[in-house]
């Protein structure tokens, strides 16, 4: 669809400048720590859970000046996340998005400073948002702070992704982990574009329940994409779930099984867009581009 | 002085009680990660960043009932700081404050972890601490934000810290280290406490110079401390500057000039209590209290 692929080219050059904007430059010292952020934020992520922010956010009728701080400082929580799961004691990952990972390319306690302000700055970026209204700024700061917690959080979804490891896992299981860990953020991302937008609580209701399936489909996706796709073509190791006896859709579903629920999950996301009265072409755009990513 | 030690002896209380509220139980899944973030959190640790932040808010007027969550969540952060400090990559210490540290108590990841979620904690609660206004909750997010993070707060200072340590360090640096690891929180304490009390500005600034000069002292007794005293006594391992030839205030400037320093700190932050029209015999207390560590 050509409008998506517009609208996620302007988001990933819109957020990289807001990025860029909100982080101290490589220059500044101590300048190990901001290169080594900078190393990690600007390494060609697809900026998914921004263009998500930013095109409920437009639907919903916000402007992007009101939202991109918000998306960048998403992206921000997010990249935190991924320099922490690769550190040696979690996942022990070398490759991310195709290039060496923070501690990798640095050292440990760099890669777990970065990742510790990245979080700091990301909170900080929000709260000083002066184009938001006070009380949407908390609004946001809360919303992102308990999907990136605990409990039903990401942090907590990676202390059970991590305990689960090198077991056999059940159904409810991993359904809790990837819902807290990858899916909680995902929704959080939707739920501030409305926020932004200042939309009534019955549509924030439907577009959360688009996301929480569209954060589901996205993991069962990455799961798939682990086992069919190789290493050059994904940007991280590939096969690393299942040498590593990861907890993951296909370990515990089979590959079958995963392909039903993702489609499943596409049309319950599809459906809570429908319930939405406004123009959701683009929302129905982001949520096929993520089903065909496990094709 | 007994009025400081009745402050003292409820700020722990009072503070205990507020994090206990804002902190999953120990039983929560998953519990391992809520039993590592209570097994630091709750290991006797002063409440020194609380207690500045509870008096300076109540000798400018404020209720403890609208103090206590911030202060909660300032202890929150430091605590995040000190788990993280620890790790095998950083200080790797395996006592602190009397007992096991979390990665030695727990293990790696569950303490980078716990570290992590308790920032996402603190910056949770102060969002949603419904007693205080938004704008005061969004002015408390940006000042702790800013002396948490970088440049010029805590994570630069930690890395500027593992930075200059194994070689010999400047004045300039030592006190760039220290005004930034440990200096911007104890401000910044202080701060959010006038920001609750809703403080004209002029106050504000005194009190900021009251508190700089308190968390440089605060620093450089810590570090006589470290080379006087006994690992039963600190609770931490003794020596441990020295011996990791960590940049310090006696390893820069020689005890005795360091103790001189100390002095011209006391006065200065003494002359900033002066130019407050308040009672602030809380607050000078505290200062001789800090003074009195390091003999």
């Amino acid at each position: 669809m050509q409008r998506l692929d517009e609208f996620l080219t302007t988001v990933c050059r819109d957020v990289d400048q807001r990025l860029d904007e909100l982080i101290p430059s490589a220059s500044t010292r101590p300048r190990r720590l901001h290169e080594a952020i900078r190393w990690s934020l600007f390494a060609g992520g697809k900026r998914f859970r921004p263009a998500l922010l930013i095109a409920v956010g437009e639907t919903l009728g916000a402007t992007r000046d009101r939202l991109l701080t918000s998306a960048a400082a998403i992206e921000m929580i997010h990249t935190y996340s991924l320099i922490h799961d690769d550190l040696p004691s979690m996942d022990d990952d070398d490759l991310r998005r195709g290039r060496a990972t923070c501690h990798v390319q640095f050292d440990e306690a760099t890669a777990i400073l970065a990742g510790d302000v990245l979080q700091t700055l990301a909170f900080k970026a929000i709260a000083d948002d002066v184009v938001l209204e006070p009380d949407v700024r908390i609004g946001l700061i809360l919303t992102i702070s308990s999907a990136a917690g605990t409990p039903v959080g990401m942090v907590s979804g990676q202390q059970l992704d991590i305990e689960a490891e090198g077991r056999d896992a059940s159904v409810d299981e991993i359904l809790a982990i990837h819902s807290q860990k990858t899916g909680a953020m995902i929704t959080a991302a939707a739920v501030s574009g409305a926020l932004i937008a200042g939309t009534k609580s019955s549509e924030v209701e439907s577009i959360q329940s688009y996301a929480q399936g569209l954060g589901l489909l996205f993991q069962i996706t990455d799961d798939l994409l682990d086992i069919t796709q190789e290493t050059a073509v994904l940007g991280k190791t590939a096969g690393k779930d299942v040498s590593s006896r990861k907890a993951t859709f296909p370990s515990v579903l089979g590959i079958e099984r995963s392909r039903e629920m993702a489609a499943e999950l596409r049309s319950e996301s599809g459906e809570a867009l429908r319930r939405i009265d406004r123009d959701t072409e683009l929302l129905n755009a982001l949520l096929e581009y993520v089903v065909a990513r496990s094709r």
